[in-house]
């Protein structure tokens, strides 16, 4: 969904407002993030303040307002989109280096006085965050105020609460009831000896309650705080949003919905004797806020958070049972590309692309939306990894060079998320290196057997040697983990070495990640190959148990960007047997010009003649 | 050398004379930690107050005594050791689980009761633990003395601080001046904005001033400390160990020597405005506490650290030598034991391993000493990764299976560590397994070019995948860093899983690491290949600077412990072409029986037909 920009007129009397409303309460700076009550890495329009003061749209940025300057820290994916969006605004990027996020906290550190007061709203401010800042302000006797919420006053059509619907997630999508996942989440705040435990992360509650919502693009959560005792739980969502039936199921499972506005209080009344079980890093200061002061809280990973990482067997089959969908969607558009490309029938754009994808899927059964924005990027345009076509700007595809599509979807029983390269026309002999060697990382990774427990930062390098191999690495991390028909990013597991190896990042079965290597050369063209797999059991010996990953994405690797002569004969084999698979799999599923191109596209690969 | 254990009686005695003394001041707890004010891997003497209060002598372990318990921590690696040398003491085993080294701390904070003193010497504690030990008491109101030395007060034959001479390391193998390296340091200590440095670690100390020792076995050290200023510079050593000839030198560089004894009062005179450099990793609670408390302190890792693992050119060169010099002694070795062997013309054990590799490495010039104790494993024992063979308890090698020799020298110009497997007999498709899987991962990581400034424990994975495939994993690091005629072991980067990638952790060119996997089955035999490699630039692209690892040790890998057919054809490959360079260069260093073996040991391998 397009954010329409505003001008910078708009921008000027938006900015006067808010130092309107800081001169009234006497705030000498106002700290505006792009974060909402659930930490959220999508926002709900209600919380996006930021865009809507700044006019920047990018997904992650700070805005610092004082009565005499106007700043907008964000890192390096953004600066061109912010210099364009900010100019003529009187707000300043400030450009965030690598590795120094916190960097607008130093800035107000620097920049305050003793006795001046920084107002941010705790109820969007992450626990983790609010304390450094607290910490970095008291140093220098600033003081914060945390109880405003500046933007209700100077938005006057600020959004309301997303409206759409609650639903349930029903079996046989839904593998493990909902009591049976209270019970498991209550066996867990007992062994951490907590009574009560709240939840605001959207997907942790989701899983939970065996819920979904549509209150933002691509997750299929809604927005809401749950509050879970021993024996019954409260979800605080907006009126109107649950029908009546869903109100019913839940409280057959104890589970009674109250109004959205009520979780702070319903936190504030907890019994002098409680102990609370919460996750520092997933909940706002403005929750926290409302415990009271004497009650006992624990901090830890919200249980749930590892419970929704490890799919059951029968949710890994409905997976295998999307993939098959998603694989079918995927040969019938790139049999469509083919044949539009190769017949010149009508003009293929990065738009057409996303049209397209999309409809195929959407044609699946089981298919609700698609699980992010596609990003269908031809030569140059793939060499931006966060690139989305628009109708203002787009690229046609005709010539010769990589057609980049990274897409996915939600499905009832799963979530995808894959990349492919499309060739167009003749791809040159370096292209196709890059290709590759991107794959030579997929197969490195994708063929790794390692101890369960491994912490997955440190799996990262095997993907990344052979593309180190050739002098070139990728500004990203190697792979994130996928939801169960939920958000396409979850944690706790991360194959990145920017992630620091700690025990919650351990590899356990059951677990759905990305591996995503790529090439990205501005300018000129982009590559990433990435495939889904499922962390399933490989052995037990002496030493242990062992896990291995099988590949979920089904869907040829088109081998005309690919230099055979680069592969070892252990990787074409991989190769070989991996497009025999999709074969098999997908074959059921496919007819006419799908089924041929499948059918192409999976034929045996020789090796090059030596 | 070997420790007389004492006998339980004269323990007895000894915990006994500390009680008495803990009764004097009034002390509810003592602990003795098994550190010396450097904070050194290897004791002198004189700090082996643990061993000689409990009789335990492994080298990591704390003891605590009260007036009617005393226990000694110990973690996993020296249970046995431990359970052997505590039986009949009243010291009991407390078995420290994977990961939790404070355990000692833990046990305190719920033993003593509030207004209880618990006694640890100032001097010999860690500021890092010290800190935790301080937290942990002050959170139950014990109160903690760090101000008595209680192992003076009962240790009368306690020995006094090493008595051998410091000497000069000199060029050609000192190939940077101590007044350029001084400059150096000022350079970084003038960055972080001091004008003053003080220094505790051994090896820091020796690099720093260009001097070495032999105040314990195996690294070239010296006892004493350092404070260094912008222009002058105090080298705190005791009376009697610096000859004049090298006190004159180091007058010339503006360092003079001063008592051992002198360091913290040097401290405690620093001019009020003095802001002092100190890492609090590498510095003892004693020395701090000397710090007058106006005094800024800077705390980060010692440059010398960054700079000593950086060998510049010309010491890589005298390496290379170091290492031919090295690898002739071992062809004379291994063609003495083959032939012994061969002919039953003399029992062969592991202690006569150790004489022989010791007496040939004896023979090269430029060698010092060993720069560790050797370990020469046979069968069973070598599944012991802290196997020492003793007179009482040692293998006779003979019928078949795997001999595992880990030895290394100091030489002038270079300190090697190489694990080499020996086949005795007939070795078993499985052992011949096992030792061609572990060569995989020596390849696989030796193979590896990486970016400039990658986190060195993110390489961990690389050795381990071609081990993990088999369902076999080994339990120590991959990799540590190496000393220049220096401490066989050394920061700051460390190829280990279980260390946290921090920024000092970057791999930077000059380094040398080791590079040694392993598979270890009790009861059965141990493998373990290491080699040493040096990170040197590979090639510069628009995606960074990329370095690679030169394999610096030289010494042929014995293929009749090897399966061929195990070995993709780029390992093969590897082998041959590392073969190839082992007899090019060794070849001008030996002649007779060495020459013979040497050759035989690096004819081309064909591979296993199909």
């Amino acid at each position: 969904m397009e954010t329409l920009h505003a001008s910078r007129s708009v921008i000027h009397q938006r900015i006067n407002a808010l130092r309107a409303a800081m001169q009234h309460h006497q705030l000498d700076a106002c700290l505006v993030p792009s974060s909402d009550p659930h930490l959220s890495e999508y926002l709900p329009e209600r919380w996006k303040g930021r865009e809507w003061l700044s006019g920047f749209t990018g997904s992650v940025g700070t805005l610092i307002v004082t009565a005499d300057f106007a700043g907008l820290w964000a890192d390096s994916r953004y600066w061109s989109q912010a210099e364009a969006e900010l100019a003529g605004t009187g707000i300043g990027l400030m450009k965030i280096p690598a590795g120094n996020s916190l960097q607008h906290i130093d800035w107000l550190a620097q920049h305050m006085t003793a006795g001046q007061v920084v107002a941010a709203d705790a109820a969007v401010l992450g626990l983790a965050g609010a304390r450094m800042l607290e910490q970095a302000l008291q140093a220098r006797g600033v003081v914060l105020r945390t109880d405003l919420d500046l933007l209700d006053q100077v938005w006057p059509e600020r959004p309301s609460l997303p409206l759409p619907p609650v639903y349930e997630h029903l079996p046989p999508h839904a593998t493990k009831t909902r009591a049976t996942k209270l019970t498991e989440l209550r066996a867990a705040m007992h062994a951490a000896g907590a009574g009560w435990h709240v939840l605001s992360t959207l997907d942790d509650i989701g899983y939970l309650f065996n819920l979904r919502g549509a209150d933002v693009n691509y997750n299929p959560i809604f927005v809401a705080h749950a509050l879970v005792g021993l024996h019954h739980a409260t979800l605080f969502v907006a009126a109107g949003k649950v029908p009546l039936e869903v109100t019913t199921a839940l409280a057959a499972d104890g589970v009674h919905v109250a109004p959205y506005a009520n979780a702070a209080n319903a936190l504030a009344a907890l019994p002098a004797d409680a102990v609370l079980l919460l996750d520092p890093r997933r909940i706002t200061l403005g929750l926290r806020q409302a415990v009271p002061a004497g009650i006992r809280v624990v901090e830890a990973i919200n249980p749930t958070t590892f419970a929704k990482s490890r799919k059951s067997d029968a949710e890994a089959a409905h997976v295998r049972a999307a993939m098959e969908q998603d694989g079918a969607a995927l040969c019938e558009f790139f049999a469509w590309l083919d044949a539009a490309l190769a017949s010149g029938s009508e003009v293929v754009t990065e738009l057409t692309i996303d049209e397209n994808i999309t409809a195929a899927r959407a044609r699946r059964p089981g298919f609700v939306c698609p699980s992010f924005g596609t990003i269908a990027g031809f030569n140059a345009n793939g060499a931006m990894p966060h690139y989305h076509a628009t109708p203002a700007a787009h690229a046609t595809i005709a010539g010769d060079g990589l057609l980049l599509i990274d897409s996915g979807g939600q499905y009832l029983g799963g979530t995808t998320d894959i990349t492919r390269i499309v060739p167009i026309g003749q791809p040159s002999a370096a292209q196709r290196r890059d290709v590759t060697l991107v794959l030579k990382g997929v197969i490195a990774l994708s063929s790794t057997q390692f101890p369960r427990g491994t912490r997955s930062p440190m799996l990262d390098a095997i993907a990344r040697a052979p593309i180190w191999s050739a002098g070139i690495d990728y500004g990203h991390g190697t792979g994130h983990g996928v939801g169960y028909f939920m958000n396409v990013h979850e944690g706790p597991q991360v194959i990145a070495a920017s992630a620091m190896p700690e025990p919650h990042t351990a590899m356990e079965p059951g677990m759905i990640t990305s591996i995503e290597p790529g090439i990205y050369r501005p300018g000129k063209w982009g590559v990433r190959v990435e495939n889904l797999v499922l962390n399933v059991p490989a052995m037990i010996t002496e030493f242990g148990e062992y896990l291995r990953f099988e590949t979920l994405t089904l869907c040829p690797i088109d081998s005309r960007c690919l230099d055979l002569a680069l592969l070892r004969s252990d990787e074409l084999a991989w190769l070989n047997a991996y497009h025999a698979t999709v074969r098999e799999r997908l074959l059921p599923h496919v007819s006419g010009a799908a089924q041929a191109w499948l059918e192409q596209r999976t034929e045996v690969l020789q090796a090059a003649p030596v």
